[in-house]
Formats: C-alpha cells, structure tokens, sequence
C-alpha cells in the first residue's frame, strides 16, 4: 500500500515514521513551492506540485508521479480545495474533502459548529470591526478565516481606537470573536475509522504563549471527569456529521467547566504529540490505521505523559535528555520561533512529571547561554 | 551527530527508525555482497563494501563516502573483524571490537563464559565427535564457531551412526555441546552506557522451532524473581568484563531454576523486539542512546507484551491487526523461512495477552489458506 499525504512538514514526517512499520509506502506533495522538504527527505518520494497541475493530463502526471498511491490524506488544513479534488478523479482523499475545507476556513467551521449546537465563542463575519461592536463587546480577536496557524494573522482587539486602526487595514475575509477569559486550555484528539468506529486519547492540557503551544500534559486534570464527557459528545457529534475518516483535534477554552470550541483541525495535532510516548498507539499510526482501511489501535494511557516543544533551537538538545525522556527533532532549518522538534516526558504521577519538565526547562535554558 | 551501521538488515533498519526522531542521521555498510537492502533503503546512505577496502586509501573513501559518522556500530556480530579495527583509525566502534569478536565465535564466547565462572552447556572444541563422546554423552550438538544463526549450521547427533556420519562430513571450526534438556528459554536484553550504567530489560520468554525464534512473551514467568536476579548477575559480569557499551543479548536454557547461557549476542535481538511496544524506550533507541553517549532511557515494561516473528509470509498481516497489536514489516524479498516481519502484542495480563496472540495466529493461517 502506498499513501501519499500533502504536506512535508514535520507532521508528514511522524506520519510516515509510524506508518513505514507498518509496511506503507509513502509520498509527499510539496505543495509549497518555497518549502524546504528537510523533514520527510529519505521517507518517500517528494513531487513538487508544478504552478500548471490544472490541467486534466498534469494531474495525471502528478499521481503517476506520486507512484500512484492508494489513497491521499494531508498534514494540514490549508490544502488548495481544487487540487484535492482533482486528485480524487484517481484515488480516495482521506478525510474527506468536505471535512477539510470545513475546517480549513474559520467561518465555515463555526457553520458547523453552531447547526451542530456545540459551544464556540461569540463571533462576526466579515463586518468592519466597528459594525462587530454591536454585535460584540470589547476586548475582541480578529482572525483571518484562512491563514491563522500559530498565532499569525490575528488581531487583539481591546480600545475604540485598536479597532479603527485594524478597519483601515482593510483585511479580507476574517471573523472577530468575543475575547474569552478562558481559565486554562485543553483539546480532544480523536480517530474514527472507515467503519466508524471512534476512539479517543486522553484529555490534554495545553499552554499557549503567542498563540504558539509551548506544552501540553495528559490526562488533563479534569475531576469527576466532567469535561471529557463533554468533549467525547462534541467530538463524536462533529466525527458522525461529517463521515469523518482520521485523526481529528479538538481545542477547547475552559470556563467555569464549560468547554467553549475554539479550533477544529482535520489531521495528527501538536497538542497530540505526547501519544508517541505515552498511549498504546499515537495518533500518528492511527492516523494511518484509520485511512488505509485497518482496525483502530489502542489509545488507552500508559501512564502520565507531558511534551514541551522546541521552538528556534539550534541543535537537537540530547544531552538534556533524561531517563524518562525522549526527542523528536524534525530536521527543518532553524529560525527564530520555528517549531524544530518536541520532546515528550512520561512519569508515575503528574508531581513528578511537571518536576522532570521543569528540569529540562533549566536545562535548556543553561545549554542555550553557555 | 550520524552513525553508520555494519549490516543492511531488519535490525539496522529499526534501529534507524528509532534513532532518526532523535536528529541523528544514518549510514549503512553493506559488506555482503549479495544482499538486498531493502531493509534500509530511503533511512540513509548505502555504501556497498568494496572487494579492495583493505587498501587505506580505500578504507579512507569508505568513511567518506559514509558521510564521515561519529561512530559505527553493527546490526550482527558476523562481520569481518580487520574490517572493524581499519575504520577504528577514523571513528569509534561501539560496542567496542573485542566484545564483538568474542561473541562472534562460539569458541572464545564460551571461554569468557569460563572465565566469568557463568553456567554454560559443558561442550569440545574441534575435536572429531567420536573423541568428544569420551568427553560428551549423546546426545549431542555440534554448531559451527562462526556461520550459525537462526538453527543453521547445527547437527545434532543421536546415535554412533550420526557421528560417525558428522565425522565424515570434515566441517572445520566447531564446538560440540552436551544437549541440554531444558525446560524452556528465556532471554535478557540489556544496555549498558558509556558511563557504565546499566539497565536491564525483563526477563523474556521465548519459543523457538527448528532453531528459529517463533515468538516472545514478556515479562518471563518466574516466580521469587529467583531467574531474573541470576540473569541480571550474569549480565553485569558480561558487560562490565568487557567495558561493554550498548545492547546485548543473553539467551539461556531454564533447568531446575538454574540458567544455563546457550548464546550472547552483540546487539539488539529478536527476543527484544516486544520493547517497542511494550517498554518506556525500546531497545533500538536505548542502543542508539548508549552508543551515542547519552543517557539511557527507561526499560521499565508497561504491561504484558508478546511478539509473533512472520517467517516466509507473502504480505504484510494487515488485516490481522487488533486494536493492541501492532506491525512491523521490514520490506525484504519473501523467501521461505526468511523473517519478513513482526507483530507486537500489548495486554493487561497474561492470560489476555495469549488469547489475542492465538487469535492472531489463527487469523494468519485463514488468510494464507483463503
């Protein structure tokens, strides 16, 4: 079986990783045409998607280039709609095309979330932000519909005068939220397979800073289990709607033990990455497992598992490795607040693993001034 | 940091699907002429040996062309030992040669049992076998110092006829052992550091047929952990003796609670497979952080774990999988009595664990009989 994933980022990378075992063949869509393709380089073959792959005979070109693959799946939403669906005249396109672009534009996404009747945050669609303010109340976060990964392309919103200066940007295409004062975040990855099956892996915990992850703890503190019911419901609810087939992440605002939906993905998630270490089958196998047809493996917890990612580092850092940890470095290029690699930590008791994180924190921190 | 490893097997190919997440690149050595090397295609360089690498300038070319790795290691003690001590002039080999040219010959691998005062079947050396039986009863095993794996180049003598038969046959280079009559096999992979430490995975139980590993379940059975503590002793003494660094492997028989040592191995083993899935860090990405100077990584198990080896199957069981087993295909050529891949096995307990491990097996025979 050959698969072939759009994408050659790091989570391309982790996907074919989990899925070479497993006999699989992979290629990669280089579908970013200044991207370096560092991260998958050895894992399968890499085509680049050439600017004329309209037309019916370079389609053709480009799945026989692929090494005709059984079906297509992606490591991102923002996928060109057009392509996949041109591409699915040859083989299954896996999610769904109409999952992905459900969740490729943020107001298409909350779409389905509201006639889902699953909580989001309060927003407007493409209105001037003085219009929003109706509707609206100050502070508030505009966020492009399309580009917004990372904390890139959003807008805070919080004075009179924040939001005349964002109408003069004169952005298209965008929504602006209610801001919520969230009390912590956490996220649901999930993975249902082609017979529908569901299966989900433990609650996590997540810290953002700039809209970028810096760490995520499993299971999630979460007593009497309260939010996690509620995040299977949503999930499940989203997952049977949209005949969904994959690996599928949840992101939530916590708020008085309410879960508030902040932010759908249609593939394998950061806040997902601790399931290498810490569950019977990480999500990327699953990922894998769930596409190409097979029996979902376990997402049963080992243990306690935490993961701190590595952003704009310069080397692997292994010397701070530790008994109870191990290093996913993706190969990229270094640059300042690039997400290089993570590392996940497994311990006995959620005492001992935030000690072992902060551990290597310092670490780190000592490494990168000497 | 890059590594080259000596083989271009199954085991190379898992210890570089292991190690590449931690940011280190691989080169493989192919030193046998005739092999596929499927195993390690697209995971790093292939360098084949050339019949002339004795030549320094030649040996030179070799680590250039290898990429110039820090170290080189080995996925096999069969490998030529002049070959090991000319590329020591540019880098480290781990573990270190001595170690490796003992285990790769059954004679000296038995002197330095001898010496470490460690049970081992009482056995001759190059003696015809009609001398031996004045040393030996029938019956009797004669194995090869240097070619025997997976039960090839063994004879087992039962009857004045088959030795006179053997000694007919003019086999150089070989040891005759009493035939143990034991009442199961176990086996010990450990890894020891740079630094010394050491770490030992559990005891494991395996099942062999014609001299090939069928399968593994670990922990072992053993009551008052009276095998385990004994087989920990053995190892250290090994290891430590040697100045050893990495995994090695112990094979024992079990008699009357005693172990008797039948087999060391140099490297990462068979009967370790089950750590994939079935411990903190397996053991591919603990010898890869031994021989790395790193710290070693936990070899705490996680619950009950069995292997099945898939020995001369045509394709890859996928259909077979359960939501707690898992594959590994290795992408060789299918060849009979070759081992194509394995599948490993997660449970609560053990009587669970066995279960699913003869469903597995019944599934596979449907299918290849459908």
């Amino acid at each position: 079986m050959r698969i072939a994933i759009v994408g050659c980022g790091q989570l391309s990378r982790m996907l074919a990783l989990a899925g070479l075992p497993l006999g699989i063949k992979f290629s990669f869509i280089n579908d970013n045409y200044q991207q370096a393709t560092d991260c998958v380089d050895g894992l399968g073959r890499v085509v680049p998607l050439t600017k004329d792959w309209q037309e019916e005979q370079n389609i053709h070109n480009l799945y026989n280039r692929l090494g005709k693959p059984d079906l297509i799946t992606v490591e991102k939403e923002q996928v060109d709609i057009k392509l996949l669906k041109a591409l699915q005249a040859h083989c299954d396109i896996l999610p769904n095309i109409e999952a992905i672009a459900a969740c490729q534009h943020r107001y298409r996404e909350k779409q389905l979330l509201e006639k889902l009747a699953i909580p989001t945050s309060p927003f407007a669609y493409s209105l001037p932000a003085n219009e929003a303010l109706k509707v609206l109340q100050l502070p508030m976060v505009v966020k492009s519909c399309r580009d917004g990964y990372d904390g890139k392309n959003q807008w805070v919103l919080k004075t009179l005068a924040d939001i005349e200066d964002f109408d003069r940007l004169n952005i298209q295409d965008y929504i602006i939220e209610a801001w919520i004062k969230f009390e912590r975040e956490v996220s649901l990855v999930s993975v249902r397979s082609k017979s529908g099956d569901i299966e989900h892996y433990a609650l996590t915990d997540n810290i953002h800073e700039n809209g970028i992850l810096l760490q995520s703890i499993a299971p999630a503190i979460d007593q009497n289990n309260t939010l996690t019911i509620k995040a299977h419901t949503y999930m499940e609810a989203i997952l049977n709607a949209v005949d969904y087939v994959g690996v599928m992440a949840m992101e939530c605002f916590v708020v008085n033990d309410e879960l508030i939906i902040n932010e759908l993905a249609p593939r394998v998630h950061n806040s997902g990455h601790w399931t290498q270490a810490g569950s019977v089958t990480c999500q990327f196998e699953n990922h894998i497992r769930a596409v190409a047809g097979l029996v979902l493996g376990s997402t049963a917890s080992l243990g306690t598992t935490g993961m701190i990612n590595l952003i704009g580092n310069e080397q692997p850092p292994l010397s701070s490795l530790s008994v109870l940890s191990t290093l996913h470095w993706y190969n990229k290029l270094v640059k300042a607040q690039r997400k290089l690699g993570h590392v996940n930590f497994f311990d006995k008791d959620q005492v001992s693993l935030v000690q072992q994180m902060d551990d290597f924190q310092c670490a780190i921190k000592l490494n990168n001034i000497s």
